[in-house]
């Protein structure tokens, strides 16, 4: 659903999320490396949205969307600055210029600069390890700016990880143009433990069922699983007795019919996932606070996992609208 | 959907997968303790097939149906005999009887049995482990049915782990009434590694467009990540260099064309997932086969989270027929 305010594009991570949202945004970021089989949905979307931008970082994808894309594209060259899963290392300059000059003749694909995800800041747990990452992946697309400018002025680059994005200071992203941290929308326990977000800050909880108690083992059985949250996990070093790896972490209703929720609960917590079930663990105190049929408020290990998969019964705002059956 | 045989009826993990498959089954039982909030469709799958049978291991769950269910249905006493995920704990009389009081004076519910998945025999990687596991719930299950039998003459036992029901002889099974070896339809890389099957029974393979090839690192980028796979991971300690923890096995395919498939390749594996992508490690000898836009074969860890994910495009026979397009 589109919210009126300043944003006028935005980045997807598949061709089907980039077609579900076709009716309403205009501009739309494909942040995934094109995957050629899917070219009849490339032209689909093309002929309905004025600007859509694909990622390729190789010579056969430019060759072959050359030969049969039917209307024009932007086009990111995806770039590796460390990371090591997709993208062409910064400094493979030969690589680079040959994908450039598959661009530079093309009829449909419009260049529009560098692009890259750092992900290897999500292994990080100090603003000091994000920053040496950040500052690194900046130094390196910097100077392809510089080594390509002359031949495109127009050229842009864009980031996207959210740790560097949540974090550092404005004066730390001179020389970009596009920021894409796709978590920054809902956060979650994940990038609580890196230090993007508070735990405060996560804005998207799970609510599932109690089926079970287990009071021998202090603990409850939830309806959901694997196929609800994905089978994400953290090692959480809390303060609390909520320490080692975890699903997700259970946070206070603030009434009992209320859909709004305020902090996790000290020691309870998602202990493991099976494909349907989820096996919480719950301090004495609370023992008697959580019936079977209650529902739990589970924030999520990894949110972006959760929200898509198809799973959910409903997607509520706070006020209790509902969400997955609008329009988009 | 269905085909001829013997099988006359069908267990799955949910109400959603129940309603479903009422079109062409009779006879289903959700193999999950009941959430009573789903009582409407409850109410609804019950209205419609003659036999839908439930698990219950609580009186809350018992005395909440006994009000508000609108059809006969058929009642599991989920039991535990060690797994420590769900279920009474067999040795607990007084909850089992309190759970079979509620059910003996009931309008709507009929007790079918005692119904057990001995889910620790995943953790097992000889037949000894197995067969020690499967004794021991044999044993507590016969218990139990002798202690009840002359309250519920007919009552059944079920049992339902994939890697006991595999590869124990049918010997050891005297006494029970029901199998219900989920995973035994497909089978996967971790049953494989249980012991459960050989590599070669395994019965689905999802195929993954390559997107990225990486040389610098002897690594390919799939199509396929978490929300194709879930992420399901295995310690693979194979005889060839994918020993190590791995999310998928990579197989020969018969032909470029064909959907058909033979042995995994040596040291070819699904190294790591992300939403969206896989990277898969490519031995030397193989890289110039693989090309972008190729497609990939992969067996999966887990192949009933796999099947379930709704991210596929499709859901193929080897010869080629889409069984996600017919009426289920």
């Amino acid at each position: 659903m589109r919210e009126e305010g300043d944003v006028q594009a935005i980045t997807v991570s598949s061709f089907t999320m980039a077609e579900y949202f076709s009716s309403e945004w205009d501009d739309i970021t494909v942040a995934f490396p094109v995957n050629i089989l899917e070219i009849d949905m490339i032209n689909r979307i093309s002929s309905k949205i004025s600007k859509l931008n694909i990622l390729v970082e190789n010579t056969e994808a430019v060759s072959y969307l050359e030969d049969n894309l039917q209307n024009p594209v932007g086009v990111w060259v995806k770039i590796d600055c460390g990371y090591g899963r997709t993208g062409i290392p910064a400094t493979d300059f030969s690589r680079i210029q040959s994908v450039l000059d598959g661009l530079k003749v093309s009829r449909w694909m419009k260049f529009c600069g560098f692009l890259v995800h750092s992900g290897h800041t999500y292994g990080c747990t100090t603003k000091e390890e994000i920053l040496e990452i950040h500052q690194e992946t900046r130094d390196l697309l910097l100077d392809l700016k510089q080594r390509h400018m002359t031949d495109f002025p127009d050229l842009q680059l864009s980031i996207g990880d959210t740790p560097s994005c949540s974090i550092l200071e404005a004066s730390e992203f001179q020389g970009f143009d596009e920021m894409r941290p796709g978590n920054y929308v809902f956060y979650d326990v994940e990038q609580s433990c890196i230090g993007s977000c508070h735990g405060d800050d996560i804005a998207v909880a799970v609510a599932c069922p109690i089926v079970a108690k287990h009071p021998q083992r202090g603990e409850l059985i939830l309806y959901g699983g694997g196929v609800h949250f994905s089978k994400d996990r953290v090692n959480f070093s809390g303060h609390d007795s909520s320490g080692g790896t975890l699903f997700g972490r259970v946070v206070k209703r603030q009434s009992p019919n209320s859909l709004e929720w305020g902090e996790t609960i000290e020691g309870m917590y998602l202990k493991s996932l099976s494909q349907e079930h989820g096996k919480v663990v719950v301090p004495s105190t609370v023992w008697d606070d959580y019936q079977i049929g209650d529902l739990l408020f589970v924030l999520p290990v990894h949110s972006c996992m959760t929200a898509d998969v198809l799973k959910h019964k409903g997607y509520l705002t706070t006020e209790g609208k509902d969400l997955s059956r609008m329009a988009c």
